[in-house]
C-alpha cells in the first residue's frame, strides 16, 4: 500500500472503494436477474456467460468470482449453491458511510446510494412476498434471441461500471479538496488495480485517464472512457427498456443511465424547483442573464 | 398542529415531510422536462396541463403553484419567468437529513435520496454544459400524439407520488418504533392534509388507509392505494420507456418504478450479493431451507 495522504486519507479511500464495490455488486446482481428471471437461464449457463465476460473487457475480480459461484454445488442438496442461498442482503456499513458523506459533500453518487438502498429493500423478504401477491405487473420472462440480448447486457454493464467508478472518483476528488487529503487519483487507481475487491482491467484505463489529466473532474470527461460509454449507451437503453417492460427491478442500471443523461444535460428542469422554492418559501432564485439573487411576489400570497 | 408524540417527534415528522416534498418536486420537474424538451411545449401550454391536473386526482398545493408559475411573466424581459431562471437547485439540508436517517434506519427511501442527489447534480451547470458537448446521445424531442402521452405522464406522476409517500411513511413507521415516538400516522396524514407544502387530495386516501389499518406497514399494502398504482403501472412503464429512448433523465420516475418492481419481487438477486460477500470476505450467508449462518470454502482461496 502506498502513502495516500495525511490524516484519515487512507481510511477514506478504503471507504469509497467499498462504496464503489456496493455499486458494482448491485449492477452484477441485476445482470444475473436479467439472465435468470428474464431469459430463464440455468446456473451453469450463467456461469458460462460470466466466465466469458471475465476474459474480455469486463475482466475483474468480481466477475471472476461470480463465474465461480455459479459452478458451486451445495453439499446438502446437490443443487447449485446459489439457488439455496437466501436473498436478503446484509451490510457492514461502509456503503452507507460513503453515501452519507457523498450527500454531505453534495457529490451525486447515484449508484452507491442505490446499491445501499437495494440491500435495505432486499432485507424484508416477508413484505416482498406479500407484495408479490398483491401488486401485479408484467411477467418477468421476456422473449427474444438470447445471444444478442446477452451482448447488450454486457455492454450495459460495462458502461454502468464506468459510470459507477466515475461517481466514486468524483467523490474522492471533492473529498480531497474539502479535507485537504491531497490525493493523487492516479495512485489510487494504480493501487486498486494492483489488488483489491474492485480490481479490474478497467482500472488501467482509469489510471491512464488520471495520469494524462491530473485535474480530471470526472472520468466521463476522459476521451477514451467517455466514448466507451457513448459507444454502449444504446445498449444500456435497450437493457433498461427490456427490464422496464418485464417488471424486473434494475435501479442500478437505471441510475447509471440517469447519471449519464443528467450529466450531459446542459439544461435541467431544476429551474422549476428553484421557482417552487421561491413561491412557497421566498428562498429566492438566480437568473440566467444576470448575477445576484431574486425574489418574485407570487400572485396568491 | 396536533401533539404528535414525545421528544423530537414533531421535528422528525417535519423533516420527513420535507424529504417527501423533495421527492415530489423532483417528479414534477421530470414531467415538466418531458413536456418542454420532449414534446416541445411552451410555458402557457404547460400551465394549462398542470392547471387541468390540479382539478383532478393530482389536486395539490405543489401542482397548483406549478400551474401558476408557468403563467408568470418576467418584468425585465417580458418573457415567461420560468425561462430566465437558472437551473441549479439549492437546498437547505432537510432532504439530506431525511436521506441520512433513512440510510441509518435501513428504510429504502428511493425517491427522497434521488431528489437530493439530483439537486446536487443540477448544481454544477458548468460541468453539465461541457459534458453536453462531449457525450452524445439521442435527441430529447420525441414524436407521438401529444394528448395520449400527456395522459400517460399524468398517470405516471400520480403512481410515483403514491410510491414516494409510501417511502416517507414507511420511514416514519420505522422511526416511530426505533425512537419510541408512538406516532399515529392517520393523525400525521390528517395534519398534512390540512395544510403544508405537500398537502394533496391524495392525503385523504392516505389518512383513510391508516385509519382502516393502524398497523399498515406500507401504503402499497392498502387495497385502494396499491391498486391505484397497479392501474397506472403500464403508463409509468411507458413514460420511463419514452424518457429512456429520448435521453431525458428521469431518475425519480425510474426509481419509483424500481421501488414498485423490487417491492413486489418475492425473490430478488440479493442471494448473489450474499454469496460474493462470503466468497471474498467470509461474511457467511443464510439458506432458504434451514436456519443459521453458513460459510463455504471457495475454490481459489
Amino acid at each position: 500500500m502506498a502513502y495516500l495522504g495525511p490524516g484519515s486519507a487512507g481510511h477514506y479511500v478504503k471507504m469509497v472503494h467499498n462504496g464503489i464495490e456496493y455499486g458494482l455488486m448491485q449492477l452484477i446482481s441485476e445482470t444475473y436477474d436479467l439472465m435468470k428471471r428474464g431469459l430463464g437461464m440455468e446456473p451453469h449457463e450463467i456461469h458460462a456467460v460470466y466466465d466469458r465476460w471475465n476474459k474480455e473487457e469486463l475482466n475483474s475480480y468480481l466477475i471472476e468470482i461470480t463465474a465461480d459461484i455459479f459452478l458451486q454445488k451445495d453439499d446438502k442438496t446437490g443443487k447449485p449453491l446459489i439457488d439455496v442461498i437466501l436473498d436478503e442482503a446484509k451490510q457492514k456499513g461502509t456503503g452507507e458511510w460513503t453515501a452519507w458523506d457523498a450527500l454531505d459533500l453534495q457529490v451525486p453518487t447515484f449508484n452507491i446510494d442505490t446499491a445501499v438502498m437495494m440491500r435495505d429493500m432486499s432485507a424484508n423478504k416477508n413484505q416482498r412476498e406479500k407484495a408479490g401477491h398483491m401488486l401485479k405487473g408484467p411477467s418477468p420472462h421476456f422473449e427474444g434471441e438470447r445471444n444478442p440480448i446477452i451482448h447488450q447486457i454486457k455492454n450495459a454493464l460495462y458502461a454502468a461500471m464506468i459510470i459507477t467508478y466515475s461517481q466514486g472518483l468524483a467523490l474522492l476528488a471533492k473529498a480531497s479538496n474539502t479535507y485537504q487529503y491531497n490525493l493523487n487519483l492516479e495512485t489510487v487507481a494504480r493501487i486498486w488495480r494492483g489488488g483489491c475487491i474492485i480490481r479490474a482491467a478497467l482500472l488501467e484505463d482509469i489510471r491512464s485517464a488520471h495520469k494524462s489529466n491530473p485535474d480530471l473532474e470526472n472520468l466521463l470527461f476522459d476521451g477514451h472512457l467517455g466514448q466507451a460509454v457513448v459507444a454502449r449507451e444504446a445498449d444500456l437503453r435497450s437493457v433498461v427498456r427490456i427490464g422496464t417492460a418485464s417488471g424486473l427491478p434494475m435501479p442500478g442500471l437505471m441510475m447509471a443511465l440517469s447519471y449519464f443523461d443528467a450529466f450531459r444535460s446542459g439544461w435541467l428542469p431544476a429551474n422549476l424547483i428553484m421557482t417552487q422554492r421561491d413561491y412557497f418559501g421566498a428562498h429566492t432564485y438566480e437568473r440566467m442573464d444576470e448575477e445576484g439573487t431574486f425574489h418574485t411576489k407570487w400572485g396568491k400570497q
